[in-house]
């Protein structure tokens, strides 16, 4: 059988011991005799396997006393609006980098809750790069950041500092590298790219920060309803958080985060040292914001006539396929190619991919 | 091995041949060599499988032309600030049945939108019948009603007929029966007790009642987002929606809601015959009202004295777990047992509750 390397961004690849062992649990959970679809949340093994999960990721990302990790529904597109609604006051100002699509659509949010100045952007640049100069508003309640953007495949390699507190979506980047949780108030991520399938995000939130606006908050959009639950004021989605469960029990056995760091830079550097010296592709993002994650990239303008670009494409996108290279189409905001390398893609799934673009590029440049 | 039967009230049983497809999928799906875990929402198998979803429902519960449906995270307690936002004016006024727990949460969150009528309640005497008799106000939006009571064992056995159209949460009852949806203008259930596991709701929404409210609403919270992309706005809970994909199925070749309603029939009658002759236990649930899906019974004060029904009751719970017939624990508030015997539940499964009921009672009595 051919071996298929999953490229997507996003819902992405697993680690494959994760999804066997989830495979396992749908017709018994840790021997009960009962699938884990169909186990009342309210249980001892249901509640033991989330509190273990929350514990996990405590200790992944050596999270400091004083934070709550929620898991919840809605994805991380959800969070976009509960992040305002539980920190900005009507008449209070929170400050958004926009630096993506996610960022835009974060701060477009934002603004339905409070007043929201975008301190900088990217956007005319097509978001190729972070900007990284910029002046905060004097009093703004927070600094909303995304720390790595799918898209564009931009990546905060150092995070600002905030004058308040920083709130970021890690949603494709989380547990990806170690982090300095306590320059955070709140963290979100949707699962399905670094962390398990989709269904759940997770949400590290200083419980401090809360409580602080007027608002008559809807209760399933207050974190507040959910902390003394521990995600578990209604059904949570139970699957996603015990795949997400197998996910970190993998991660923490490969070394924790600090050991993923450096095999994620060894897997990035693989593809872009082939991208830099390639005279067929280019990367698209600027080099010092290079992502670690989502590795864009085109055809260089000079080695492919305008007319022939898009029958190349789809012949790269074709053999890639026979090749057991799968969703490599880059977003069509880029065009051209986009490889996601998350935590879960092997080293041998980069390495073949390096093999295909040296072996097209002396195809077609000879 | 012995045959375990769940009676959990949710999550809740599957059938089986559902769960063992869904568990398939997780390492290969539809024949991609990927598993449904790692797969984009933007993939035709994707889509393609969300849209089938959508027609089988459409198809089971014969939904007229003019209805959305949509697959949306959060469960369905999101949906007790979303119908409101959505629905009702914050100067109209919006009737809501209160016959348990979860009509109760639904009209408490109601009232931070707009004005809410309750019309009737039976809280007075523990939710144990369905008040029929009640006005409705003049102008009101919309008439709530919970069609299913979880916990209480009550069911609409017919819907009230409304001044301008109904709202439900069918959670619980949804696909057991056949239901004239042209009379709702929304339906709205949480998957995990009749249609899947935990993670996803439900959402079937007349479209021509939407837009009739002033306020801003949340993009994620507004159900017009969520229509033209067809519940693929953002990422959603894709294996959730499958495995929902896969009860339709079975569910269909079964003969539908109208096959599914008499098989329910015969088993909840199987179960009430037991309890209406017992001399040791006795149902909760008025008998007009009884529900077929979930059975609360407890011990008749006469035949158990005070002081030994703690004791005899563990003793219950313990035999049953012994014979592989699991979550049986009543809720705090009923007390005694429950036995959900959702469509899933074979009628296996409810003879051999009733044998053990027998069996338990000649044991205690003689």
């Amino acid at each position: 059988m051919k071996t298929v390397y999953n490229f997507s961004a996003g819902p992405s690849i697993l680690p494959k011991q994760a999804t066997e062992e989830a495979k396992a649990a749908i017709t018994d959970f840790a021997g009960t005799g009962i699938g884990i679809l169909e186990m009342s949340h309210r249980t001892k093994p249901i509640e033991g396997m989330v509190a273990e999960t929350e514990s996990l990721l405590k200790e992944l990302l050596s999270i400091p006393a004083g934070y709550e990790i929620l898991f919840l529904g809605g994805g991380a597109s959800l969070q976009f609006c509960m992040v305002p609604i539980n920190l900005l006051g009507a008449n209070s100002v929170a400050d958004y980098t926009d630096t993506g699509l996610w960022a835009s659509k974060a701060l477009k949010e934002a603004k339905k809750f409070g007043k929201v100045n975008v301190v900088c952007s990217s956007k005319d640049s097509t978001y190729n790069h972070i900007p990284k100069t910029f002046e905060q508003t004097s009093g703004a309640t927070y600094l909303h950041v995304t720390s790595n953007n799918t898209i564009y495949g931009t990546q905060w390699k150092e995070f600002p500092k905030a004058n308040t507190y920083l709130v970021s979506d890690m949603s494709s980047d989380i547990l990806s590298r170690p982090i300095d949780v306590s320059k955070f108030g709140l963290i979100y991520a949707g699962a399905q790219k670094n962390m398990g399938p989709a269904g759940v995000a997770t949400i590290i939130v200083k419980s401090d920060i809360l409580g602080k606006v007027e608002r008559d908050i809807p209760t399933m959009l207050d974190y507040r309803t959910h902390i003394p639950e521990k995600s578990m004021f209604n059904t949570p989605p139970v699957f996603s958080i015990y795949v997400m469960n197998r996910v970190l029990h993998w991660l923490k056995n490969l070394g924790g985060v600090a050991a993923m760091e450096k095999l994620n830079a060894k897997k990035a550097n693989l593809l872009y040292d082939v991208l830099d010296n390639s005279k067929l592709f280019k990367g698209t993002a600027a080099k010092e914001d290079r992502s670690t994650m989502n590795i864009p990239f085109v055809f260089k303008e000079e080695a492919v006539a305008a007319d022939k670009k898009e029958s190349l494409e789809k012949d790269f996108l074709k053999i890639a396929v026979e090749k057991g290279l799968e969703q490599l189409k880059g977003h069509r905001s880029v065009g051209g190619f986009r490889a996601s390398i998350y935590n879960a893609m092997p080293i041998d799934g980069v390495e073949a991919l390096v093999a295909f673009i040296n072996e097209f590029e002396k195809k077609t440049l000879g």
